[in-house]
């Protein structure tokens, strides 16, 4: 089975420094001349104290053809459309995707995709991009994945050869796993970024810990969950296994990056509109990050 | 006319090096320290790059004797308990006091009070205190003043006196005059404390204005205000007037100080309790503020 990895960020890069120790791997890149370097030097994965450089085949997107087995696709949601727009002048179909975006929002895209089969995950790794062919894998996690359309088997061989040291776990509901996604990056996402403070904080200081609560239950209310409490401790269990990692949007913020509000906090903010909802928080905190963007970048 | 100063911190050195120029001031300070310092080099008083030492007579406040004419109360809110208990101990009561906090929670406590005159101010100054000797006077504003209860002839002839360089003006309404400065205080504070930014920057950048019209929008109800426009107006005018300033509440947090949150947003929290109103947005400023607190401090 062959592997396609679309994204070489964190975390298609952490992807990429793995599974090709059980599949043939190409990892497409933006730029040349990313692939190029890739090429040359090869990967290299971090962890702990130590690390190792892993071969690894490159192509910069436009070389992509979609001809292999299983594709995973980790860019991030804003940067979709291209890949979109890509699958539609393919010569041929790519006969199985995964999407392993955070938010919720590229669903009602992939409803109308081509592909016969379809596949969501949810990462748990905590990864960090050093530099183009160097990733340091910061928290062991797994990769939560279930079927959007189509048939599992492919996903299953590929789950059952990685899984020793790289685990792929099945779930059968595509929307409950984006949501348990969506709720935590909803809650510790644009706090930590606002408040430029690690994981941790959110539950170690009582203060924050009542915002985090208070805008937990407005997600809550906007996506009419069912189980309060149960929520609430994976958010908190998540603060204390990561206390000390800094999550994502600060450390896009920080970087002067463009962060995942839009698919975070801008899906809830759709979310409550269409219910006719108020989300004053969720949306306070929407132009909070949006306004910490446009500070940091410009 | 004696005027006593009571606090020394930016405001009650502004007021006393003006004021002196025009009555004999005694300040109040809370450490001998600082009133053997005064006393020893005099106040030193910066306005752009001109500065003029002042002598002025300082106490320790455990000397006050309430025997002034009019006494200038400056120390923040959440220090008024102290002077309360201080004001039953005199031998004889004070005839005329000036509260220039900020906040509206102290109000119920003035009722009690078992002086003749209390005038109620807003301070319009921007001011900073360089050391225990030195304040630098880097926006010229106004005191705006009421009466409280009692008469008003002591102050009217106080404003007269002082006007030319440091203006007093009269208002009729002491409850207009604290809910005005409580609506700005509530949204430029906070918002630039967790922000880290200048006031300018909550109108230049169109994200914290949305977040801060929004704030601004819950504050409106909770207070029962009728004219949106006006109000929503003023506070532009000051982010714009005061565009480079750095908040009270910003220089609070960053220099590890207690804040005046308590005073702003727990009151406005309080007011929404009483006519069982929402308020999220304050409510997440008020412990964001706690939990900066918490951590600059400790």
């Amino acid at each position: 089975m062959k592997i396609g990895i679309i994204g070489a960020g964190s975390i298609g890069l952490l992807f990429a420094s793995y599974i090709s120790s059980f599949f043939p791997v190409t990892i497409y890149t933006r730029t040349d001349e990313q692939a190029n370097g890739i090429n040359a030097y090869g990967l290299v994965l971090k962890r702990g104290s130590t690390q190792a450089t892993i071969k690894v085949k490159a192509l910069p997107i436009s070389e992509w053809k979609g001809k292999e087995d299983l594709t995973v696709i980790t860019v991030k949601q804003f940067q979709l459309g291209s890949i979109f727009e890509k699958i539609k002048e393919l010569e041929s179909l790519p006969g199985s995707l995964l999407f392993v975006q955070n938010g919720m929002g590229h669903l009602k895209d992939l409803e109308k995709l081509p592909v016969k089969n379809l596949f969501i995950g949810s990462v748990e790794h905590g990864a960090y991009k050093e530099d183009d062919f160097t990733v340091s894998h910061n928290g062991e996690g797994k990769t939560n994945a279930a079927v959007y359309k189509g048939d599992s088997s492919i996903l299953r061989e590929f789950s059952r050869a990685v899984s020793a040291n790289f685990p792929l776990v099945f779930c059968e509901d595509y929307y409950e796993l984006l949501v348990n996604k969506l709720i935590v990056n909803a809650v510790i996402n644009p706090l930590t970024a606002i408040l430029q403070v690690k994981n941790g904080e959110l539950i170690k200081n009582q203060f924050y810990f009542k915002v985090l609560k208070n805008l937990y239950t407005e997600v809550f209310y906007i996506l009419n969950l069912e189980d309060h409490e149960k929520h609430l401790r994976q958010i908190i269990n998540i603060c204390q296994n990561t206390a000390d990692n800094r999550s994502s949007m600060l450390k896009d913020i920080e970087a002067g990056r463009a962060t995942e509000v839009d698919a975070i906090l801008g899906f809830l903010i759709e979310k409550a509109f269409e219910q006719e909802k108020k989300a004053p928080q969720v949306e306070n905190f929407y132009y909070l990050i949006k306004g910490k963007e446009f500070t940091e970048r410009f």
